[in-house]
């Protein structure tokens, strides 16, 4: 019997142990999961048979080292940050490890002990970091195989609402941690690089420097620049390419509208306000506009952002309630941000009924004997309820895929790793399409920025 | 004979050895220039029969240790961050001490030891933080010595360029440290308060939320908010105030179109560019526009930041020459910031001939016997030459009276301090006017935010 602790019993974790449990007794495996919270950890288990529910602090240092010395191989689920205490006991106590978060350089500091030791701790193997590493190596892999120069690479993700449960004017609601999506693209300038041209933008203007994508059978989509696209040259062995954008995706209008609340400095984390508790939306929207006691909220803000009154932008803010004087923050010294999130999770929370989207878009531009190509793959994977969400399925299932990979002995490399060596990218790619994780793929004509040589 | 050191020989240094170098036959005074650079202590001395210069690195702790041993009094015009080693050998070797900067935490902190002692230590006493600190506490102890109470306190100052020497676009050339322009109004949202209600500006915003200011004689200015206003509150004594402000002063026009800075990213300083020292002005400026090589940089720059072809916006990026290909960067790994400050250099440096200007204006309202009133004050002060810059003058001559009167047992208030008692700034506003720094006042109608009660 193998054992699998997994660490963490979040929403992403569900379908993750779901398809471990119902491999395990065809693969003689038994499932923990640890979680702070013990009921959590019971819901995931179900009481299957063979799953155990366990009461885990990972900050108790004997708890941690008890659990994670009975298992066979670990998964940490827990946020980024707290990932490192277990990736250390890991390699004192000789357990692969495999998480769906970005490397950090303490997890990289830990490499050499990591190969020395024979384990593999791979990491970044969710959705985005996962599935977008995986599913680019396999396009740009192919493209190096047959001979071709990989030019052009854009990768464009979003966590959205399923069409269906797409009830507002904004097209959009919260699928994962509203926190990130309030506080998205802060934290210095968007870097990328345009047929050999370095560009910045500034987070006061990321907002309004989107690209459109269209997605056969789902329409418009809009992108906007992830802070570092450059790093992905050194992991892609892309070192050279001329052309490399990585970006998130929102329904067309969203990043707009998201501008205003840029513009007025309502996105702000950096400081407290004072009051938040009875705070009324209404006075939380005005502490960003010019005092004139004369002058209405709502002409203020219209003024200051120049909005005339049949823009949609109008609309959207009023679908909003920014300016409702009765209904009152309740958070005590708040920031702007969490005044913010506050009032958006009002509207953009998910119904017991509603369903989640992911969308993926890749764009490779490539010369193969002599002639420009292009070749665009897209994802869309839709969720079936508020448990089995799209993003909690693509997620979960590469994290235990790889998992179940390793204790196979079929993904053995060892080391500090993320999924592009093909023992990894492909098998799972594959069985992900079984799960209806799919990429459609388009060549299409390599347009490049100036197709027809026009102006100088 | 007593002996003061001086330790920092930069621009605004020059005026305040002079009035110590002329006062020190009738009031008995060595005056010691060190600065790390003996060739600009020698200079500031010029063969004084009462001057002495010496080379001083302020960290070498012997140098420093033995030159305050010598000294009566010291006076340290370092740059803020390098006070506090200085400040504390006063401590050791019992010494008052007198700077213009800020009273930054580690200095607060020697406060019990340097009342134990009976020592003056002495900041904030250059212009501003100085002059302005005197003066506003002057016209506020009066109103409340006649029963007033102060119900609006607004403070703007600038350091400009002289009327006669305004010979640019901007109607502003560098008077100061160029990198502070750059980097004015970074670092968090500007908050103050205006008739009980909180406003917050975050700095993507700041320099469209100017407010006109009229100095008789002078023309209009435009004054955009300082990061922190509400500290003067418990400074000034001005607890329940309802309404304080204070700004920056520019000439109209300024902050609209430095805003476009601020737009396009050029002002930020927490990455480095590549390649910027062969990079040309016209490659920098395009780094911040979208990508198209079908379109110049120049329709690409007024379409996303929507300048129309007769703005005076576009004739002032045009004076800079942000568009010039030929024109190199010529700096090594810059930040954003860097750049545009290298850039801005070529046509805002002070010719040699050229002077500067201070302008300050605070306005004080207040209520007394039931009716509203409001006194404004307002200063102007305009440079002799590039080497007798008003700055250099509004900055030194206080710093020197200050210490004169500590030397003198006139100021003997022990302790950590800013000018704000009365034996303090009664003194030296006096004498201030006889070098022509004065202010003069004027009584005006309190207007408040809406005089007529209009609106809602």
């Amino acid at each position: 019997m193998r054992k699998i602790l997994v660490i963490g019993a979040g929403k992403s974790t569900s379908q993750l142990v779901n398809y471990l449990l119902n491999k395990s007794a065809a693969e003689d495996l038994h499932i923990t999961v640890g979680d702070i919270s013990l009921e959590n950890a019971q819901k995931l288990i179900n009481k299957h048979d063979n799953g155990t529910a366990i009461s885990l602090d990972v900050f108790d240092k004997t708890q941690r080292e008890q659990a994670i010395q009975e298992a066979t191989i670990v998964i940490s689920m827990l946020p980024a940050r707290f990932h490192i205490e277990v990736a250390k006991d890991c390699v004192t106590f000789n357990k692969s490890i495999v998480t769906a978060s970005y490397i950090s350089k303490e997890m990289e500091g830990l490499d050499t002990a990591v190969k020395e030791k024979g384990l593999v701790f791979m990491n970044e193997i969710g959705l985005d970091p996962g599935i977008d590493h995986m599913s680019a190596m396999q396009v740009l892999d192919r493209i190096r195989d047959k001979g071709g120069k990989v030019i052009l690479f854009e990768s464009f993700t979003g966590g959205l609402v399923a069409p269906e449960s797409d009830t507002n004017l904004w097209n959009y609601k919260f699928t994962w941690n509203p926190r990130n999506v309030v506080l998205a693209g802060q934290g210095g300038a968007a870097e990328f690089i345009q047929e050999g041209t370095y560009k910045y933008i500034p987070y006061q203007r990321l907002f309004r420097r989107t690209e459109f994508l269209e997605i056969e059978g789902h329409g418009r989509f809009e992108g906007y620049a992830n802070r570092n696209s450059l790093k992905y040259r050194s992991i892609y062995g892309l070192d050279d390419i001329p052309t490399l954008y990585r970006g998130t995706i929102r329904r067309v209008g969203f990043s707009r509208a998201w501008n205003l609340f840029v513009m007025l400095g309502m996105t702000d984390d950096s400081y407290q306000l004072q009051n938040t508790e009875t705070m009324s939306y209404r006075d939380f929207t005005n502490l960003f506009l010019p005092y004139s006691p004369t002058d209405s909220v709502e002409l203020k803000l219209r003024h200051y952002l120049k909005i005339d009154q049949d823009d949609l932008l109008w609309d959207k803010l009023l679908e909003l309630d920014i300016f409702n004087p009765s209904k009152k923050l309740g958070l005590t010294n708040a920031t702007p941000a969490q005044a913010l999130q506050r009032i958006l999770e009002d509207k953009w929370t998910l119904a017991p009924e509603d369903k989640d989207m992911i969308v993926m878009y890749h764009k490779f531009g490539y010369e193969l004997n002599g002639t420009r190509k292009q070749i665009d793959a897209t994802m869309v994977n839709i969720g079936e309820d508020q448990v089995e969400t799209a993003m909690a399925r693509t997620v979960g299932l590469p994290v235990a895929m790889a998992t179940l990979r390793i204790l196979n002995g079929e993904i053995t490399t060892p080391g500090v790793q993320l999924p592009i060596n093909r023992e990894v990218y492909e098998p799972i790619l594959k069985e992900l399409e079984e799960y209806g994780i799919t990429f459609k793929e388009y060549e299409v004509d390599y347009l490049g920025y100036n197709p027809d040589n026009v102006g100088g």
